[in-house]
């Protein structure tokens, strides 16, 4: 079971002019960058409630944000669910027939072990699965 | 200022077959379904934490949620914001230089008085506010 939405992606070309236009829009602050070289992206937050905003900007322009800007313009990524076990709910989504995008969790942004859900499994909707990760 | 996610909007085919696809993602009942005539939606709702998801079918061929799945597919149609006073936050958003996509707020699902924010000005995201409506 999914405790919260951790925090929903959105793609965007330049987290310069995000991020001023985010904080108009949401009324509050980003937080917090930081890039995660693993995904090649550059990544901002902000706190909306119990979950939170991440812009998504691409390192490079062949990177996986850019390549999905290409094709379908800048928006909505993914929807993040904040779980207390990630292996058990990988497990769990396994067996109903979700497919995952990863064997094992991998260390994502914002100090999290994440997992996605291909949007083929999910009816068009990339899925993470984030759970604290301490260190 | 926004006070929460009040629920993510999905665009599917049909509530027959998302429903169950999505109590098993999320682990948990479809709560409530309701259709909006005057946005000529089927809609269905799980709570995850203090937010929804919101499944969003069209009640006809040529309505606007069929007509998004067309263009787009099946996926995440828009981002919903809990306010506490609608009038305000439209204004300020106006102000900002945001384009609403009415001058008042509308009747909405799940006993709401919403407005929509246009893509345009939002970098690529439909963004819904939402205010409870007492009757």
């Amino acid at each position: 079971m999914f405790q919260k939405i951790e925090h929903i992606g959105i793609a965007v070309k330049s987290l310069e002019s995000a991020i001023p236009k985010y904080e108009q829009l949401l009324g509050t602050s980003c937080y917090k960058t930081e890039t995660v070289e693993t995904e090649g992206v550059h990544t901002a937050f902000f706190k909306v409630g119990e979950s939170k905003i991440e812009l998504l900007a691409s390192v490079s322009e062949d990177g996986v944000i850019a390549r999905y800007i290409e094709k379908k313009g800048e928006g909505i990524h993914h929807i993040a669910y904040a779980v207390e076990d990630i292996h058990s709910e990988m497990n769990r989504l396994k067996d109903e027939g979700f497919i995952l995008l990863s064997e094992e969790p991998k260390p994502g942004a914002d100090q999290k072990w994440v997992c996605f859900v291909h949007p083929k499994s999910t009816g068009g909707v990339l899925v993470e699965l984030c759970m604290d990760r301490d260190e």
